[in-house]
């Protein structure tokens, strides 16, 4: 259908995008996905997640296959950018429902890699962890309930789609549930700038289930995470400095484990 | 001296810092430089660099050892945010020339490993990639002439201030500038997700001096600078995606190398 008023009630899923992220009424973490450009949105309609809504220009809207059943909407670049509230320049927008987390036992037994994330408030570092962590092969990621939403448009969006299929979940009790992933096999892998052990000698053959714990930029992983661990390590770095940013140490860590 | 006006002209390096961040009548990659927050600004005060001014809160500015001289300029938030424009969360800017280039050769004589950015023109990816070049081993950057400007404000902030001290400079001619590189006895290696080398296999006791070339995301490197270089080299990934964001990438390219 096209749509005409920016305020279509069928289109209600991406308006003012800025300000209601949220959608009013919802609390953190409740209501739709919201997916932007090409990529990420073939990511999901490949991913048989219940889709929503497709919203987007023409010209962005006819590269997608999009199965039947689900609502197709389009409008001029106005339209579209006065639904938003914003510039759209990715021309292509879909709403989903939130993905349904896998049980923890589900999740650890198909992981050999699992990313643990501990205090990351930053949608854009979560985003891009996401990405790195399914080309490096990372399996699963793990979150603390302090993490901020991973469903968040921006963290979709950074990870190129890839949050909405990777295998995810909160850990409620933390860091007790970390002995879940212990008894499960899983060496884990505390990262932070003051151990004494190089991450490259923790051998892959004698530890061949990884779960590596990741924190803030700042902070760091707290006493508590770095307590529950089998192992802390460090990726070596110039004498002196501590600055590398939290996504970035993320993928060197990811290729180091491989 | 405290600062009631926010238009005082001794504060107009900061004015209006979203839409000036190039001054008026200043062409790009000129003016002077704009450093946010008190560890970026605390690496411009301690390299020497010529530092125009100081501008902060009280509370931010009294923690920082400013060098005679420097004009040092205190306003209540409220004023601070009025001159730059937005809400500036991190309470202190310094402003500074833009550092001088060093010579080619002399750039080139003091590195092992030299990364070299093609077409980037992402401010913070070039950012990402400093802060993760000096924490990682690499000794300076090249950048072909269609990088964005690396002393943008954005830029620097994100490098957490190591652009300011990260030898650093354009290569006018590219890629026949590359050949240079070369003759100073750097292999190149570009680096290619279409490449049959792994990363990993480029012995660093072989090649003892490495400039790794690194493209944007989506075009990647241009063929005219796939042809220039040594050694084409991927970094392994899981089978089918070719999904790593630059600054990600650069990152395990410089973890790998070292």
């Amino acid at each position: 259908m096209t749509i005409t008023d920016p305020r279509d009630p069928r289109v209600a899923d991406f308006h003012d995008l800025h300000a209601g992220d949220r959608r009013p009424g919802t609390e953190r973490g409740t209501g739709p996905v919201v997916v932007e450009g090409v990529t990420a949105v073939e990511r999901l309609l490949a991913s048989g997640l219940p889709v929503r809504c497709v919203y987007g220009v023409p010209g962005r809207v006819d590269q997608l296959a999009v199965p039947a059943g689900v609502p197709v909407h389009v409008a001029d670049k106005w339209v579209l950018s006065e639904t938003i509230g914003f510039r759209l320049t990715r021309g292509v927008l879909a709403s989903c429902e939130r993905p349904v987390p896998p049980a923890l036992p589900d999740l650890l037994a198909g992981a050999r890699r699992i990313a643990v994330l501990e205090g990351l408030n930053d949608h854009e570092n979560i985003g891009s962890i996401a990405r790195s962590a399914w080309a490096l092969g990372v399996d699963a990621l793990l979150l603390d309930p302090t993490c901020a939403d991973p469903y968040y448009r921006r963290a979709v969006r950074v990870s190129m789609g890839h949050l909405l299929t990777t295998p995810l979940r909160v850990l409620p009790d933390w860091p007790g549930d970390l002995e879940r992933v212990r008894s499960a096999g899983f060496t884990t892998v505390a990262l932070t700038p003051g151990a004494d052990v190089d991450l490259a000698a923790v051998d892959p053959v004698a530890h061949p289930r990884t779960a590596v714990l990741l924190g803030a930029e700042g902070p760091g992983l707290s006493a508590a995470a770095m307590d529950a661990v089998d192992v802390r390590a460090r990726i070596p770095m110039r004498p002196g400095v501590d600055s590398l940013g939290v996504a970035a140490a993320a993928a060197v860590v990811f290729a180091t484990l491989r």
